[in-house]
């Protein structure tokens, strides 16, 4: 694959090539700082969901019940999930500042990066998808298994798990986009050559 | 950036490209047979899984209870994606081997081909997630919020399910792979100009 693939390169070569490589790192750090502003927030969101209500078993005896998201395994490996992902853009922002701050990113760096990246959201969109499945159940219950809805009694911790589901899906997009972005600046520099 | 990044690059660009090109490609199409095999078995597993039960509910008193992959939303979601992504895969191989035969593909056609791999990750690992998730209580229960366990009863349907998230967490693997693949095609045609 030695020879040109692409028609437009030669006419692409004449750009101004180091503003657009940084243009696209700009993009890169904000990307990176929205997905850790979305999966901290999602995290405290989630943690944070605990609620205590009295529920009525008989006439006049009613019994604390608490909901916790502790009490699924399936938001525990949410919680994990998140925590790496924004343990990881933290991490991966802080490199992409220094090398916005040197002038550019290597190939082999932004190689390693969306390598991660693409590792990441499936572990988010994953853990997105197991606990919107069983939040999906306390919403709305299912009657063929008779597993009863929560969200009637619980709508506090409900509204909790659904705000940090949304977040956690802005998380899965940012991750997604990190990967595109990361693939059209590689994309370009092959055609630029 | 236009100079060169990587510090092997004049190394690299002796060797036979050509060569090196088609088997990624050859690599290529056999990972996306792997994702079509693994969907396509995925879904028929599930779609096969409905079993009916005699369920005592009182002494004396059986009724017959059907298990069936319709019964939860989750599922549903289940065979939507995986339905994609076995379609996706047997264009994307058609294109690959028409491409293998020609010598070669071409730098924006595994730019598409990645982005839409990426964005298939996340909806495949999402939906290998929410099952995954629902299954789980189906499995264990959740005494907390009393769903009580079904496998115990419909042990065949508990199979079938299991089964095809361990399939559509193989397909996964192979749309993760696919774009390490191309990422790893692309960067090294980078070094090697």
């Amino acid at each position: 694959m030695s020879t040109i693939d692409t028609p437009e390169a030669p006419l692409k070569s004449s750009g101004a090539p180091e503003y657009s490589s940084s243009k696209g790192l700009v993009a890169d750090v904000a990307l990176r700082v929205l997905l850790f502003a979305t999966a901290l927030v999602a995290i405290i969101v989630m943690v944070t969901s605990k609620q205590t209500k009295m529920i009525p078993v008989a006439p006049g005896v009613v019994v604390p019940m608490t909901a916790k998201f502790t009490q699924s395994p399936a938001f525990i490996y949410f919680i994990a999930a998140l925590s790496v992902a924004c343990l990881y853009s933290i991490i991966t922002a802080m490199v992409s500042v220094l090398a916005l701050m040197r002038g550019g990113a290597s190939t082999k760096m932004q190689f390693h990066f969306v390598m991660f990246d693409a590792l990441l959201l499936g572990i988010v969109a994953a853990a997105t998808g197991a606990a919107g499945g069983v939040a999906y159940i306390g919403y709305k219950g299912n009657t063929h298994t008779r597993w009863n809805k929560i969200c009637n009694t619980h709508d506090s911790f409900c509204f909790h798990i659904a705000s940090s589901l949304v977040l956690s899906l802005i998380s899965s997009i940012a991750l997604l986009l990190l990967v595109w972005l990361s693939l059209y600046v590689l994309s370009k520099k092959i055609a630029r050559r």
